[in-house]
């Protein structure tokens, strides 16, 4: 098997896209390739030690940065890492494709390279989140900001599919995020869609409020992209005040930064549970290919798993569940 | 000055918000008219030895319950606490209203009974939060989860007035909630807002993302309803399962233990700064006298805040504040 990974999309990258490779292709038994600047990739191998045959490197010349708007950058940049490298899935010279760079960009070429799935009619972007009882899918958390009832009954779908398949789930159970857990609330969109999740075959609990996001009331949380994107950031910034307010208490205190020692250990456990690396990316649910996506800040560890999840759903052939699920026989 | 209070708004009434306008009147130089079961409310005055003159009470058999749909209820139950409270301002026998109950049948009642501003277009709900900077406000955080773009501008004029003459901020800078900062992104409604925005007055900073929700980047931050009620819940979401998860560790080390309680100033200073108690209820914007929402969790100190939040309305007499900054002279 062999995944395709944009070398120059990260934060810390090529460096540490180029780690997480060498880590995943010692771990699973995969091929890379990764695509960039061929000159700096080489060298990053070679002071890397990494002489193995198991990673190969395409040039590409172009890099689309992290805030470039999405569709002129792709439009613009035909030899960057990220549409070089989707083309590569696209003629079938690698299995699955990987990116920690611009969001949009990856969502935006994926779709016009790759296509969507027969019978989806928008592409989504899943996210694995911690919870009190493990781990849930809150899915969309960007790629479309503005979707119909129909799109969001479909993410409930692929949800579904991915909680069962990649997450070994049996009978995962659906939410919709809204503002009150009555069918009555909510917008019109909202209530819409509720009646299609209500209508389908999911396992729909119905609605879920902001505060149920991390107590793992439900497996899957549907959302419109803009609230899950709102949503998960709000809930990264809640954690940075909380560290920055503890930080100024304990400063003027030694007897709280002692006591900050004896915490280390639970600060530790609690950073292992809810630390997003070791979910690795987030799928690019909806398009006719495996396509993942990383955080910006992806550490090493970040990137080898999101590059084991690319081969979980190539392995499992999570594309095809989703066909069958989105489109039953009749 | 007369605040009228429903006494039986919130998960704690009536006693707490027995105990709260006790408090109130002691502190603030009001008088307090509490609306609701006149037994049980004398009862409770009794037990709390409250002799004085500064509070009565207005009879009221029906209580709309949490989770009754707002529209409904308060055609139905004219005779509950929230309608006959708002009644009384309506018919200048009090100055403002407070409740900490049914937040969408306060947001009905207030606006049926009281009307709006002239001029303005929709109420809002304001909700002050705690940053690493100070305090901001945040609007609308449930009142109206499908605005337009100019409701939204209005929305950012009221929270400028707010934060100038209540806040005391002289200059207060005021952000757009967005999936990110750059004037492209978001949906249409959303772009449409920054055009607004961006034409008016205001110190409009732009667009704010979700992380910087509690960073304090901006003094006000305006968004549609729906997403400030999720923005708003997924934090409190946040610090419940963070509480939650580092319980769980300490249970199992008496290290940690010893750590936590070395800890306990620090914990409780960081409870103190975002203590929302401490900011009182959050105020409905644009309807036509001074109507404040309080969490329905309001303990007794939160209670009493929004009743001196109420009070300071009144005197600085904001909603004239308001209507100039609404209606300029042309």
């Amino acid at each position: 098997m062999k995944i395709i990974v944009d070398a120059m999309g990260g934060d810390y990258a090529p460096a540490v896209v180029i780690q997480g490779a060498i880590a995943a292709v010692k771990e699973y038994n995969i091929d890379v390739v990764l695509v960039g600047d061929e000159e700096r990739i080489s060298a990053l191998l070679k002071k890397n030690k990494y002489r193995g045959a198991n990673i190969s490197v395409c040039p590409a010349q172009e890099v689309i940065e992290m805030h470039e708007p999405a569709a002129a950058s792709i439009r613009k940049k035909r030899k960057s890492s990220i549409v070089v490298g989707l083309n590569l899935v696209k003629e079938g010279k690698g299995d699955a494709f990987f990116s920690a760079g611009n969001t949009g960009a990856v969502v935006c070429a994926g779709t016009l390279s790759l296509d969507l799935l027969p019978g989806v009619e928008r592409p989504g972007i899943g996210m694995v989140i911690p919870t009190l009882k493990g781990i849930s899918l809150i899915i969309d958390v960007g790629a479309n900001i503005d979707p119909k009832p129909n799109h969001l009954l479909q993410y409930g779908i692929m949800a579904d599919a991915y909680l069962r398949h990649i997450l070994n789930r049996p009978e995962p159970k659906v939410g919709l995020l809204n503002i009150g857990e009555e069918e009555s609330k909510g917008t019109e969109f909202v209530k819409e869609t509720h009646e299609l999740l209500s209508q389908s075959s999911l396992n729909f609990i119905g609605n879920v409020e902001g505060k149920d996001l991390f107590s793992g009331k439900c497996d899957g949380i549907i959302c419109d992209g803009f609230v899950g994107n709102i949503a998960l950031k709000v809930s990264e910034s809640v954690g940075e005040a909380f560290q920055e307010f503890l930080k100024r208490y304990i400063k003027s205190s030694p007897l709280a930064l002692l006591g900050v020692a004896l915490l280390r250990n639970s600060f530790r456990k609690f950073k292992k549970d809810t630390d997003y690396s070791e979910y690795g990316g987030a799928p690019l649910f909806g398009v006719n290919g495996v396509v993942i996506i990383g955080h910006g800040r992806s550490n090493v560890n970040a990137i080898k798993n999101a590059i084991r999840v690319a081969k979980e759903e190539v392995e499992r052939k999570f594309n095809e569940k989703i066909l069958e699920a989105i489109n039953p026989a009749k």
